[in-house]
């Protein structure tokens, strides 16, 4: 498969350090210094602690939208210092540096032409603390390849090339009907589940979702066609199922956290 | 009416999408992706969800700081998909991009050279998501702006120059006397009013504020002139009048809401 | 001693203005209009409102990871309008520019070259707003001196070159013990105190802390050397004792609030 081997000059960041602190400062800090005139894009640092599945959805859903040859550098990582690998993953479009616990794998884990485990980073003199990984060990990474530099020159080549799997909970289908789970509610309070649109029926007016104790018959196309405070279902930007109220928060309305269950069936369909 | 035709290269970005989720980064990514070298300015994405009047205000505060050619891109669009125009407007300083609902009145509405109905953005060739126009037609079409693109290209000009009018709640003025409303209540508490400047007693010693249920004679003119805890009217930095507490919450203290009634008399005014 | 005299083009900014309102934004319009191509970096806007130790502590963690030549913008200002001075320091390595409040104090205060109490900014033609310094004071002095210009254009360099003290609690010290305080708790609930690595038992095995009612024996090197849940004490990136929870949130679990006193003894100390 071929690779990107040009950079864009452009680091996104991504993890669960919130705004408030020092930490996101200090790898912007070190990737400036490293690599001067990069341009740095926050993806979000409010990823809820520790929630792999919330920081791979946004990563998955934010990362095609950027130019090819950008780095993506995410850092949600309960398990900092301990023994998981720290990973630099090349795709045909993009690079992506983080922790090797599942976090990249959606995003870059249908398309990896190469893994590398980090383990040394050219040039990288400062003290390694070992409760920052994202300012001593994926910055430096990420500057690294943002300069265009070998992903080799970062430790060894991965045999079989493959990620840590990301802990999704799986669908369960049966002919005319799949039931799915939410995995992340976003800042709308939308509920976006892990149905894709391919394991939905194919035509929109017959599908029948069931989530939050309402049915609702029919997909829409958008939140507006249906009145202000109607819950409707349909398909997102990032191409999976949601349940969304029209001007309202479906989370909230509906009771639908994460995990909670959603079933999609054809009208058909018991 | 003379209009900017330089383009300063920074775009400014404004919506209610939160800092949690993709939506943002997405649209920074198009942005990027399609003019490289942009310079991208965070407003705020902390509108309140669906807030017009809020959004409006703090675009209209932000933008005149910016440089001559500046594109602001602001989405706040409760209408998203249904049949709301999308908007590109010229001012003599500045272009605006963004919904017609009321979000760019304020601060493009008093100086509109051009208004287009955006109905086509050149080059553009992603899907376009019934549900996610900041993504696949707002940034696209702030792109196309700053990187020198003619406003027409994006649509029909449009007759009259108006924008949709927003929804503010108007003054009371009688001789010696304005009652206005809190239309923001800011990150400090401080309650800012629709009441300008103008509207004032020309003599500051001589305003009286009544508002949350407390008395203030005179204008201070920094929160300093009061002790820590008390509080005070004085005229911000935006050219309104504001309620604050020195160094505290004034709309937590005395109850200022967004829409609470604030009057403003002359000393010998009933 | 030798100074930073090299422009990096960075100027990074940290305030108590939140992300909601058009402060920050302004900020930035006036930073990118005297100083077009000016890289600007958000250390964090959410320090907690007028918390000028938690402010400082924030920005003397940040500021050692940016490259040499940055000039750090600083502004959490309880007494804007009043009399504090505003001042510009020149360390070896960077620029410091806010108010004089002890802000500043713990990230410049061991190196000062030079600090200049600033009267006037070249060239600045913009209404002088009594509440809002920070646009109109601090960044056309931060974008002044991020272009090149001399410190001194801005006023008087002060004799003696000291900045305002920084109010933080000492430390209690008897041999083989000290007595220190929560200074600021993180995002993580995190609970920082002021005691320094320098001051705790040579040998971290022996090191005993006591902290929200629970003795942690000896100093763990990383979060993860204790199972999910436990609480530990350890040297954080910053080189201050910190105590955590895997995985967990210290702050809540232990009442570990700002101001919560923490003991490091020897093991053999009483």
């Amino acid at each position: 498969m071929t690779a990107v081997t040009t950079v864009s000059g452009i680091v996104t960041l991504l993890s669960d350090f919130g705004l408030a602190d020092s930490y996101v400062a200090s790898m912007k800090g070190v990737l400036l210094t490293r690599a001067p005139g990069l341009v740095l894009v926050d993806m979000t640092h409010l990823v809820p602690r520790f929630d792999i599945v919330s920081g791979a959805y946004v990563l998955s859903s934010a990362a095609p939208a950027f130019p090819r040859g950008t780095v993506h550098l995410a850092v949600v990582d309960p398990g900092v210092g301990s023994s998981r690998p720290a990973v630099a993953v090349r795709t045909p479009t993009a690079w992506f540096v983080g922790p090797d616990n599942g976090l990249l794998t959606l995003a870059a884990g249908r398309a990896i032409v190469e893994v590398v485990d980090i383990t040394t980073v050219p040039g990288w003199g400062g003290e390694r603390s070992a409760t920052f990984h994202g300012r001593d060990v994926f910055a430096p990474a990420a500057a690294h390849i943002a300069l265009g530099g070998q992903l080799e020159a970062l430790g060894p080549i991965r045999a079989g090339g493959r990620l840590a799997p990301l802990e999704l909970p799986p669908l369960e289908t049966r002919p005319g009907r799949v039931v799915g789970k939410v995995v992340h509610v976003d800042g709308f309070g939308n509920a976006i589940t892990n149905i894709p649109r391919d394991a939905l029926p194919t035509d929109p007016a017959r599908a029948v979702v069931e989530a939050g104790g309402v049915i609702l018959r029919g997909l829409v196309t958008c939140y507006a066609d249906v009145p202000a405070g109607a819950p409707c279902a349909l398909v997102g930007s990032g191409g999976l199922l949601e349940v969304a109220v029209s001007q309202g928060d479906a989370s909230a309305a509906l009771g639908l956290e994460r995990g909670a269950t959603v079933v999609c069936r054809d009208a058909d369909a018991p």
